[in-house]
């Protein structure tokens, strides 16, 4: 990370390389830190409320009471784009519970760490390149997603390594680890939502398993549905998706992302794809640059 | 934390209120991290061959080459001691994947973050007082063990929001949070092991079930297994708890703890709790006083 680029943390703007939290900070020693990731397009964050509220839930299930109103946090958010000269890039707001006494049980007075970490990320979109390098490779791997009993997904968390743990599961020539639960049924990747086209139908993991509630994910799934786009959310395993027409993966830094090998058999996008990630780019168009 | 205490971050003995790590560190990111509670009775580390094994098959199932030699850790646990000027105390040594290029995916090329942690904690122990203020008031929870599946529970890591999870449920009189295993099998507390005595035969959840392989645990096992205690490991559900003549917790710091009550209902230690406390003391006697 260059020098040159500044985070906010803890309420001021410091030199990325200089940016610490204490290692006695609950982040640090136990992950117990709730965040998002979002996307700055042309100056404006995309979709901040949707973030916003999936935050507060983070923290609710966390029962971590940070006490700073959304006004606070989008002024340190702003205010970090201001400070590194940025218009479009990569964000991420991170809020642990911070510094307590040596126990494990949590307690109720938070002095909380908020991190926002930036990077410069290409605008994409309508007349811009995708942030991706090309389609996605993905390998089904045998690490299960974490069932809800016992964290539950719609908790965005620094306790990543289920994630951590698919990935390395991975080829060196693949992007995208795939997760079943411990039913075999298909979940997500250790970052993304996955989509698939099977005779038309759009088709993707319903998340009364454990997944994820991605923001990207409802976007998609609201502009399907104003397209006319048959979908339905349901349990698959992964032979539904070696069946499949067309298949996507989707997250806030990779928008929509076509699959072009599972487990080495070749999927693509296609037509819907196409449609879904077009339809995608203008609603940024819309949301952001008006 | 008191500024005179000092930790070993990095290579360097600082001040434990200016001991930071990168707030791009895995560590912080991700709970992307190994570690290990020690303690030091009488500046001796009790089993410490064992806490290296442990500890290396964390870092194994992380994929986590961090490249430091047992005498080089063993030589910051030692120099953190001395210049604390400590002969009893809890100690944890934590080992970060540290900072790695913005993505999920762990890379092999490691420069881990090491940080060894010292509390003062007196010795208990043959003629001292237990570490803890009195027996463990335990409440079974909600929240389920992770499955081996999603994280192995013989991975002692920095992802501990399980735990916290289960924490966060009790009551505020409360020690320790029990955790059934998906199928409502006991499992362990958040940070102990479970034990208990019926019919003079001593039970613990064996570890084929998302249980970590306690050190504290196979010290107990071996010593009431000399004893002629008859042990056996099994998988258990609360009712066979609530019928028990005696019930513990163990772990480094608690070392053997009696439950009083579960849920409420009077449990209590006894003679085959009172006795392998004893024999505890003992082995940590002839270990680090001989």
């Amino acid at each position: 990370m260059s020098s040159e680029v500044r985070y906010h943390v803890d309420g001021d703007l410091v030199p990325a390389d200089e940016a610490t939290v204490s290692v006695d900070d609950r982040g640090f020693r136990y992950g117990d830190a709730a965040f998002e990731t979002l996307r700055a397009y042309g100056g404006t964050i995309f979709a901040w409320r949707t973030h916003l509220e999936r935050l507060e839930r983070t923290c609710e299930i966390l029962s971590l009471d940070h006490g700073l109103s959304a006004d606070e946090l989008r002024t340190r958010v702003d205010e970090t784009l201001a400070a590194n000269d940025l218009a479009d890039a990569y964000v991420r707001l991170s809020i642990s519970r911070g510094v307590q006494p040596g126990k494990l049980t949590p307690q109720p007075a938070v002095d909380p760490t908020v991190v926002v970490y930036v990077t410069p990320l290409p605008r994409g979109g309508l007349e811009g390149e995708p942030v991706w390098d090309g389609p996605a490779t993905v390998e089904t791997v045998e690490t299960r997603r974490i069932p809800d009993e016992a964290i539950p997904a719609a908790a965005k968390t620094h306790n990543y390594l289920n994630g951590i743990l698919a990935r390395a599961e991975l080829g060196s020539d693949s992007d995208e680890a795939l997760m079943c639960d411990l039913d075999g049924r298909l979940t997500e990747g250790a970052t993304s939502n996955l989509w698939f086209v099977r005779d038309g139908t759009l088709h993707t993991p319903s998340t009364d398993g454990p997944i994820l509630p991605g923001i990207t994910r409802a976007a998609v799934l609201e502009l399907a549905r104003e397209a006319g786009i048959p979908v339905q959310e349901g349990r698959y395993e992964p032979g539904d998706l070696l069946e499949a027409d067309e298949a996507f993966l989707t997250n806030r830094t990779w928008e929509v992302r076509p699959i072009t090998t599972l487990d080495g058999e070749p999927i693509g996008g296609g037509p819907v794809t196409e449609q879904l990630s077009r339809l995608y780019d203008e609603r940024v168009e819309e949301s952001c640059y008006r």
